[in-house]
């Protein structure tokens, strides 16, 4: 049994939250649904894919409280198909939930509330607040470089670990993905309570929720974990994942520091430039040649198929002229995370990592594989 | 050879209109390409795909006049990236054109003109002008009824044809849809010229393209048709289409004329209950029953699978009460169409064709096969 009445605005938006954790196709039926437990002003929704749980909790005038689960997407639907400002009454029995909203009435089948999974959160014994600003940043700036390859699991998601080698030895907190390809790197200020915690590796799909909840949130964002778990509290919305477990490449590696060939440029005329020659690149290749002179770079590409493109972009270059090839798609995934009126680009020789950023104040750093041209 | 320089927006808008008539697959190469027809003041663009034919002409500044072919995706791409404002510059020289707009330079390898299809109009002896809201709503009340089935390639279109049946027996030019399932028709006042016209079926392609064209026409469109071909003349561009070779059924025969049982509501609430309704409704049968009673509609779903779904929606009804059930998306389809406040709905019984009209004053009318419910 349970009987509560809410407004169809406020079960919309936790809905929306929880049901883009549950999967489309389930093989286990409960884990299609989401877990409605009324208490006394106010209705929990949650809901799991095993790896990733949310919980949320919206206020409700609570007649009878009481629990159970029912189609995710299924209410989200009937919810959003509701007429604004209805009063939505969620009424269980009978191993069944009828939800009544003016003229409309639905009845759902349920399946019973012990049987939802829950994630055992265990001890987190590591806890730190992040503003919700630096956390969008974080993950802004590195998702575009998390692996796709299922066989590379451990690079299915963003690093992020502690370290003392900040600018004078400060403690930082870095966030890092890579595909192999290119590497995004942030460096943010360790906020307290993150000293000493473990590395772990933040699922993508766990990302991607995390970021869909921060546009709606202002302030802080607490963060708790331990070596296999992570939780962040939005205020309205928790978040639990696992943590995927697996040992992230010594990343640190491949960033280099000697690279003195310095190009400086005004980073959306050299997108534009990217953009515009890629035109002609296909499918299968879509390598750019940047050939590098004196206070210039000619971008081009030549296609069997298309063509050939060339721009010419000036730039502050003052090394010895030579060519080097990128994948076009990944130069201007990064081109679009540069946010300031310049570009760096340290380049040393046509098959050796280029490292791009800002400047050297910069949080995010950026390297990126040649590719032959 | 040929040389001429077009605004960039001026060249972008024409190749919008073109490049989309151009199949993305093709094995005959030429079909890939626009052709580019340079002459005094002036750049004819023209594109086809052996059934369909587009010709567009914008002004240009031309130092030499000529022809050729290129890629129209990626002219068309290439145009979209340049910049705002841009002059470009095409020149053709030894096979190849050569894009040149700021510091962007882009060559494209080219077809022989003379090698590039052109659909022989022969003549068109009917003439006759419509309004662009006229033809506008031709299309947009009938075209969600073509038939996708390939097979039934005479339903593949809009049929167009003139009788004398208006009422009073005035003139009028008709256009229907149907697939078999749910029928559309429009009924206009014959235009000047059409009189004594071939029956004529326009394929879905040239409907769709046509309709896109229409958005950027004032005025009139001109009409001119054969028994084999169409051609429409909206100013700048002219569309020239085959018409299907087919014969389409005698769709007079299934409006029904003594249905007797009518059903008057307001579209928008009925419309949105069985929107809500069929939230329960499954892919696979997509049924809202209907129980008519004294006054009042009940909509209800039942699925295996979801559960149940009811909504009661007040109507005029005074009839003998009795349940007749259609697909949701049909009816959605169709009341989508309609734009008043009140849609008047004529039933027989649950087996039978249902008609569905605004009033008997709308030019607009459909017919609804029940489906068992």
């Amino acid at each position: 049994m349970m009987k509560a009445t809410i407004e169809r605005a406020t079960l919309l938006k936790g809905l929306s939250h929880v049901q883009s954790v549950v999967e489309r196709r389930n093989t286990i039926p409960i884990l299609s649904n989401v877990l409605l437990e009324a208490t006394e002003g106010s209705l929990k929704l949650m809901a799991t894919d095993l790896d990733l749980q949310i919980n949320e909790s919206v206020p409700a005038a609570v007649d009878q409280p009481g629990s159970t689960t029912v189609s995710a997407h299924t209410l989200f639907d009937i919810a959003r198909k509701l007429p604004e400002g209805a009063q939505v009454q969620l009424t269980v029995a009978e191993g069944r939930m009828t939800i009544v909203a003016g003229r409309a009435r639905f009845s759902l089948g349920t399946l019973p509330r012990d049987d939802f999974p829950v994630i055992a959160e265990g001890e987190l014994p590591t806890q730190f607040e992040l503003p919700a600003e630096t956390l969008k940043q974080i993950i802004d700036k590195t998702r575009f470089a998390i692996s796709t390859e299922e066989t590379r699991y451990y690079l299915n998601g963003i690093f992020l670990h502690v370290a003392a080698d900040g600018t004078g030895g400060q403690a930082v907190l870095k966030a890092a993905a890579t595909d192999g390809h290119r590497l995004a790197r942030v460096t943010v200020a360790q906020p307290e309570g993150a000293a000493g915690m473990p590395d772990v590796i933040v699922p993508r799909k766990c990302v991607g929720e995390l970021r869909k909840l921060l546009d709606e949130v202002d302030g802080s964002v607490g963060v708790s974990l331990s070596g296999t778990k992570i939780r962040f509290d939005l205020g309205q919305a928790i978040l639990t994942s696992k943590l995927i477990d697996g040992t992230f490449p010594d990343y640190s590696r491949v960033i280099p520091t000697g690279n003195d060939k310095i190009l400086k440029l005004d980073p959306s005329g050299f997108k534009e430039g990217v953009d515009r020659v890629a035109t002609i690149a296909t499918e299968k290749t879509r390598a750019v040649k940047m050939a590098l002179d004196r206070d210039k770079v000619t971008l081009s590409v030549t296609s069997p198929e298309n063509g050939t493109a060339a721009e010419e972009v000036p730039g502050d270059y003052a090394a010895t002229p030579f060519e080097i090839g990128f994948n076009s798609r990944y130069l201007l995934d990064i081109l679009n995370q540069i946010d300031g009126d310049l570009v760096e680009v340290h380049l040393a020789d046509a098959s050796a990592p280029t490292l791009i950023r800002e400047n050297d104040k910069s949080p995010a750093l950026y390297v990126l594989m040649p590719m032959r041209v």
